[in-house]
């Protein structure tokens, strides 16, 4: 007779792995890990067609709060992301299967995420914004709101941005070699490293443990806003069970993710795992496959306002180059809703957390490439468009 | 009592700007241009919130036949595209102004649009197909067909891929200056060349004239698929008059146009054009601002699927660079597509036309930003999904 | 050469029927009828799977006028419509096959198109405008203005409004049968009457021969407003040939089409015509089965302003009555309209041509139904919602 | 640092009505109450601009089990129906003012939600199924399926189904006069009768107090399924206070809830309320105004099957009479569904709670009126469409 949750275990007897909200995965090694490796040891097993639960902490492992206090963006130990779910061990996958991987739902567990701007990351536009920013974004029922950036009311679409399954052991020998390059000039952090959590691991398998942040073939931190309630994924897997965790939930996160911070949360996916016996060679599929999610905020067609980027090609920089053509889109947007009253910190954040789109319009001219990114016009309690001149039928042209 | 075309300027009194279909550029020299400069003599002028109809021929200025002849592919001239009509003269524009063109309508002339792989040009993956190919896309009605392609219908979406207003001497100068390195690579053609053709201007005027491809500050040939009838950029102005000119029409496009070639066509649009004053400094606008069309095709959101592509760095080559994500991404869809039973040919040539749309889904994580390519599942008429287990209720996890 | 129209049969060789934009279909009887009958001549023959272009007069067979004269309203002739163009004789169709009806693309001819309250009429709320209104609708590209109801734009949906097959001689009595006693009651035109067209029908015959206004097994007047480009239609076949014919074209229309006026106009439809063979009993069809059109337009979910109406039952009246509701549901949008700065005619008219969705809402409830009514919000050029209090994150309910 | 549900208030602190899952409200009596009356006593008092989390019981007040026991679908005791949550007290809410509800979140409490077709109850076909039909639907995450049902899974979109403000004494009175004769014919429940609960009402005044089925100018029972997450509803103000109630929780709903029940569930529903000031003046509204939710599930527009229905005038009934056309579209698409494989009792149960769209096409036409009853494609697991000629660009029609 008590009350029941909509994802409670009471009535549906569905598998969970249950996340302790603000407490680090360290301290609950239980629960998942942060490293890719083929042999952590299932966090649950269940059979193809079946379901379950998982419970993940926010990216940050509760090292943000919902406060002022600007001295916690300084420090942020990067290490321990993302803190991942799992792994769940399907009984009837095997290597040169696809994993079909159904999203049925997805929530908030405390209901606060954050997108902030911390002082010399790497986000898109982040050297012009050295001080950073905090925002926290309240899941209002299904509507985020953030005091820091009032007048934006963004509908939810909550998702996990970090979905995928083990690597095998060629498949990790595979990335160290490619990467070595970026890893020698810097440009990355090393491939793993400090306070790797792996749920059983050897520390002599810990030590060559891939991190999860950029995705690859096994998926990882894919950062799809579209896998959200409804949606599904198919995932080439690589080793026995196949090895599914998740993590890294979004509030709601702009194509790009640009400032490095979507709406950041904890999160709850609730999954139904089929195989698809020999799909990798019946498809021909070696990276993951997405089914968007049919549920989640869709405007008008027109309920946007586009802005366009080129990749100038200075000095001989940027030829057909869709990044640059992005960034320069992003700052078009920046200095847009500068110009209608926002700062370039919340302009900045809107652009990282709100569900913009970013084409890559036209990638064959040469020397620049075009991205749109398409702002959506119905989050801002004001009309942002250029006022015009007021339309009218009587114009120069009439009928005979 | 003749009978009227929608467009036709017997009803309503539109000045009309009147291409001869199939007669290269050069040989209706009254009608536009095809390059850029502040001193071209307008072709039509009008007041600011007057409208006007301009037609244009298609990009290849009529090089391209429907037929199987695939010798027509080799010795492609592409020193005259691209054919442009224009420039209109707008009566009240000031440099400093904003252009608000409205794009009321768009429409093929003859129905016929092509989209070919050309061998050796610079498509995404043109190296794959160093044979070539030719589709001929046929608007019946409203629904694109082609007979290379059998199976897949696409609703059409016309809209100019070339849309833009004239540079002043100032920012052609910045734009010589900007490209120069690139062009000293042989990266890309060169600013101008044979061929141009400038409504009155002098050699020495054409010589400096740049060519219309890359999309820039003023436009150009930015191949945005969303401005179709119902759409509205808004332009910098930077001469009097703005002089707007367009054509580079598609029946429709993929977002990247990847193979070099959407469903190239003739087309015919109809504007209504104003002028916001001061709108630069109002707005801090410095490249096109773009609503995006309210009518068009818009399928499900779940009526897509998502091909993921990641840089990956190899040899420190690809860190966080979306056009090798892109890249990547079409590679994955190729090898689906062939695997579903299209060659490899018709599979880039349907990435190219259909209404794809191409997603930078994380730039951020290094060293490999993510893209997402979006293929509408409702072009095919059959199933092009993975076949899964059947689905049913009865599974593993009951309700107590 | 010379220029050619889309829909042109030069390029194309599409079969066409081509009416004359304002003569009245008595003065061109080889375009088509205005009765349903069986041994209608066919004006054209085609085979299973072949394509016909078809141009109609308007509703009105050319009595309307784009001016200001409001005594055309008055005696408007209403016998002799619904001037169709047709039938297409269609050559494997037998009785007791299912019509596939391609509708291609849907184009206005003369493009002013009329929406009218002629005084007197059975509209919706006929009898609160008994002055009647006149307003011409001017399709400027794909955008539908007024210079009578100024400040509102619509996205054209060009579509046949009547559109059906010829019925048998056994279902021509079976409603006579049916609708002996409205039509003895006064309530409704007597089924056939003057001015009657039949290509070819003696008078005999042309005086059993039903008029096209009700809809009915046939199709006929449905004014389905989502049968636009790309949508189908399944008609059961009554004869063999099956015998298709359409008019009434609209530029647009609302659900309800409740003034008795959409927008009106001539107009032209290219068909793709194929035979499902038995499939009146494969598929257990008895009335027209639609697959709307994927092109239109489709403004976000959230951006309408919906209007309830109940039947409230009075004196024992409208018990569960949808068509009371809707009735009720049209006064509270007229009302909130005129509140917002629209005539009451002004007002009518929009309901009329706008894409307004007629939602039946609840039918089961005691005594009153419920219909929402969902006008779009973005055909109006300022905002018309009620206005709220300032939005702020700061309210009562603050976290602790 | 125990776990917290998103709607959970130890993290955000909102006022909330808790409900006992399966406990009738008569044992809950603080919850709410099931008639209309202005003098109920308040459940929680609020300001304007404040938000509350209101848990209500399901319609049948926990009569009806997920079990596959028929008889329980006998006696069903609708005399308790709706059991509503609140009211809420609105403290700036004065008569003449509209109160701006902001639903922001809507969630299923037990996960659990009935569709039945009770033997003898007054849905559109109940006298096809005499026998009933009982299906459960399980919200896995956010995918509804039922056992019953197999084949079919539908994205839910969780809404109050009954929502509304308290009357005034007067408007009371009207509603006696209105309904007094189709009481007296029996047609309809007494306007009040056993089982009513007021929350402190004496027995004089539960015996006034109005059932909530209906709906009226004061809203209830509207059913309308675009009211969920992020819909607003503006209810105009008869009293001090507003006196806000909600219940009758559905996981989806098609339109009319034809067989009587949608998916009917207890749920919550999380609400922001304002009063805009003399807004019933200002804006002429006299029954509930609605804003459709952002969120929720949209199929593409050509993923639907249209069945038409007409209103025969069979013996001079049905004279435009949308509720004949809605039946007979209705029987349309139940046969239709049982060609392909469903039994009548799963069609009509489909019907009812797949979001299916009823458009009230013609009302004007005479004497039918058209209704179109749109069917999502999406939700079967196979392909339903009549199965077509294959399509080719190879037809009759070629160019020449």
């Amino acid at each position: 007779m008590e009350q029941l949750s909509k994802f409670d275990s009471r009535y549906f007897d569905v598998p969970t792995l249950s996340a302790k909200v603000g407490v680090p995965l360290k301290y609950q090694p239980h629960l998942g890990h942060n490293r890719w490796h083929p042999d952590i040891t299932p966090a649950i097993q269940i059979h193809s067609g079946g379901e379950v639960i998982l419970e993940a902490l926010d990216v940050w492992n509760g090292q943000i709060h919902d406060n002022d206090d600007y001295s916690e963006l300084q420090g942020i130990d990067t290490s321990g992301f993302h803190p991942l779910t799992g792994p769940v061990f399907v009984e009837q996958a095997e290597p040169g299967d696809l994993l079909d991987v159904e999203i049925l739902g997805v929530e908030p567990l405390s209901g606060v995420a954050f997108s902030h701007i911390f002082p010399g990351t790497p986000g898109l536009l982040g050297e012009l914004f050295p001080r950073g920013f905090k925002s926290s974004w309240y899941a209002r029922g299904a509507i985020a709101e953030s005091p820091q950036v009032p007048g934006v009311r963004i509908p939810a679409q909550p998702h996990p941005g970090t979905i995928g399954v083990a690597p095998s052991y060629e498949l990790m020998e595979r990335w160290a070699d490619r990467e070595k390059a970026v890893q020698e000039q810097g440009l990355v952090w090393p491939l793993t490293g400090d306070n790797a959590l792996g749920r059983g691991l050897r520390d002599d398998q810990l030590r060559v443990a891939p991190r999860t942040q950029p995705p690859r073939e096994n998926g990882g931190n894919m950062d799809i806003n579209r896998l959200g309630a409804g949606s599904r994924v198919y995932f080439p897997v690589f080793v026995k069970g196949a090895l599914l965790s998740l993590g890294d939930h979004h509030l709601n996160a702009g194509d790009g993710e640009c400032s490095y911070n979507a709406m950041e949360m904890d999160g709850r996916t609730w999954l139904r795992i089929s195989v698809l016996k020999d799909g990798i060679d019946r498809y021909g599929v070696t990276t993951p496959l997405v089914r968007p999610a049919p549920l989640g905020w869709r405007p008008g067609p027109d309920r946007y306002l586009g802005f366009t980027g080129f990749s100038f090609g200075e000095d001989g920089q940027g030829f057909q180059d869709a990044t640059m053509s992005f960034r320069e889109a992003m700052l078009r947007a920046v200095e847009y809703l500068m110009g209608v009253g926002y700062s370039g910190e919340q302009a900045y954040t809107i652009l990282s957390v709100a569900p913009i789109e970013t084409h890559i319009s036209c990638i064959v001219t040469q020397p620049n490439a075009s991205v749109t990114l398409y702002l959506p016009l119905d989050i801002f309690d004001k009309d942002i468009l250029p006022r015009h001149v007021p339309d009218a039928v009587e114009r120069s042209n009439r009928r005979k």
